[in-house]
């Protein structure tokens, strides 16, 4: 185990009917609120109604600031900015999933800056302070309810970038399951893929003696393999719903990498395909993790062993030999992402083998020592067959 | 899965060297500082002389305040709220144990209230504010270093009472593992009794739907199962002393129950048995929980099942019936607490039949409902045939 500091003060409020709290916490951080969001689906699942209600029921003053696209971008983002600071907006209000969150965050930091906010995903600017974020969680997947990071998307420049920063930890989230039932099946597995991502990320470290999180890793991933199949059979299922919801915040919110390195490799190599594709961050994911798994098991036996064993219970006399068990472990997740209507092939998303070149190129040419990952650390040559295995 | 809220924002600085760590968060905090701790234990492994050399190098000005017992007194605190107010303090450290960590978020509730601190454990007045608590923790069982609770003992009136306020959650706590390899092996062993007792008062619930928060209460109650015994046969094993640490943390810092509802009943049970003979508050769990253990499974057969096949792997093949499974289940958990060199009879400790009525007299009578635990509630006779199976 390495040496780490936690430190996560999101308050969360979970459940049904909770939304009447939220006013409460919001007249702690201010008076003027900026409520964000996306396309029309809270219009239509009631959601942007119970907001509001209980936004005026307190009195709250707040305007609004739709059009969140997946991926956010830096264009709203600055209009975001400029809109605050001319309405004296002091609290910010996502509701939605990790995209409006991220977008809210960074206009958190953006506001109070006399700059460009890109400066901070750039690398020029540390933020020194930010308005508080207060969340209204509709999809359980990117865990931004509770994250101290976000990823916005510079539309001119073509590059997506990720900051982290305590500043931007939400005050206050509202996860009430409820707010989930109305999310299409697919959308639901992709939050579950996401889910499960973050958790093998963490996982897969080469940091020796991390029983304690290991175990709590193991206890959320199989929380998610037992309820992403419930919730996307039976949509409006609360337990199971309620089930993902916690596990996917507490998947993300530091407390599970605590004193390991995690790889997130697979994240970048993913990121690529989005990218290409229009695909889904978890599609992708689901695609990227066993071809990952698969190019770097050797590095490790021992923690493959542990996954195959911990996660999808295989057992030694299910295979002949020890490479036989991982297998038999990869093989079982990529049951499981099938299972729930998932892609596990480059194929299945169109993607061929004249644009992996391509695809590995990008994955590492900005990164400082043009590698990706922790858990082995892939050059281009590997990311390539990484995707090659994906095809 | 019942609503909640959960928020914990103490910030947790874990490792090997974290002590100077200490002296940058103390300073955002204030200017003078408590230095809190209990006999002589600090002095001798050095803990001591590591604070007072990370508060001397940041210029911060302290006073001392030692004495503090286990079952920490009124008196004590009554005298450190007297002394703060005196010399200016604005930030308590506790060094040592839950004992101490207690004492000191006594002292940080009454120092800025008028009336007597006692008052809050009285139930007759609620803080509305308190001086900033940090600590340097160095027994793992309580959990106080990020719990938003306190027990404090009124030595006249012959009181033991706890108090609950988000306000003297830690701001900060220093977790060093090395600060724990000197604990006599009892005191480890009574560490991972407290700690295993946190997970299990969780565990046992009548709510259902709790997949996610029963797994991760697993991975902890698995984790001081094969970690404690380690670090009783290797005092300085850092790993192993590392996991009991980091486990006995979130065993109590309120996510393990979230959705949920405790039993704390054999907390309850317990306390007559301290109050009586000089038993560690591990020691009379272990002789409690069992007993509790096999007067109240016929609540909700299922919850014991599961205890006896995820904490203890026994499997229907070990047993003839689904009570011998639990029951099996139940004698592991005596094996461990033996193994571990803890007492799991009354008459090990000196109680004997003649005063476990006065003792199950006692356990309820305070008690608004005269009954004490949730997953049964247990009358004074149930507490009585406990006390009875345990002998």
């Amino acid at each position: 185990m390495i040496n780490f500091t936690y430190y996560n003060p999101a308050k969360i409020i979970f459940g049904r009917g909770t939304e009447p709290e939220l006013a409460r916490e919001i007249q702690k951080y201010g008076k003027k609120v900026l409520l964000h969001y996306g396309g029309g689906s809270i219009f239509q699942n009631g959601v942007y109604h119970k907001v509001t209600k209980a936004l005026k029921e307190a009195g709250i003053s707040y305007i609004e600031l739709g059009g969140v696209k997946p991926n956010p971008r830096l264009s709203l983002v600055r209009e975001g900015v400029k809109l605050c600071r001319e309405q004296g907006v002091d609290v910010l209000l996502a509701v939605g999933g990790g995209s409006v969150i991220d977008s809210a965050k960074a206009i958190a930091v953006g506001v109070p800056y006399q700059g460009d906010v890109w400066d901070f995903f750039a690398g020029k600017a540390q933020p020194q302070t930010a308005l508080p974020v207060v969340t209204v969680l509709t999809i359980p997947a990117a865990g931004s309810e509770s994250s101290d990071s976000m990823v916005i998307t510079n539309e001119e420049e073509q590059l997506k970038r990720g900051f982290s920063t305590e500043l931007i930890i939400p005050k206050c989230s509202v996860l009430n399951p409820v707010n989930t039932f109305s999310l299409p099946n697919y959308q639901t597995a992709c939050g579950a893929s996401d889910i499960l991502a973050h958790l093998m990320e963490r996982f897969f470290t080469q940091v020796s003696h991390t029983d304690l999180t290991d175990r709590l890793i193991e206890a959320d991933f199989k929380t998610i393999l037992n309820n992403a199949p419930w919730a996307i059979a039976n949509n409006d299922d609360y337990n199971a719903r309620a089930e993902v919801m916690w596990a996917g915040s507490i998947a993300h919110n530091n407390l599970l990498n605590t004193g390991r390195i995690g790889d997130w490799g697979s994240h970048a190599i993913e990121h690529e395909l989005s990218a290409q594709v229009d695909v889904a961050h978890g599609a992708g994911l689901a695609i990227v993790f066993p071809a990952w798994m698969k190019y770097v098991y050797q590095e490790n036996r021992d923690r493959f062993v542990q996954f195959a064993v911990r996660m999808f219970d295989v057992s030694i006399s299910d295979a002949q030999d020890i490479d036989g068990v991982i297998f038999e472990g990869i093989a079982r997740l990529e049951r499981f992402y099938q299972s729930i209507g998932l892609p596990i092939r480059l194929s299945e998303i169109g993607i061929g083998e004249d644009v992996i070149g391509k695809l590995a190129d990008r994955c590492v040419c900005d990164k400082p020592d043009k590698t990706v990952g922790h858990f082995k650390k892939l050059t281009r040559d590997d990311v390539y067959e990484i995707y090659k295995l994906a095809l």
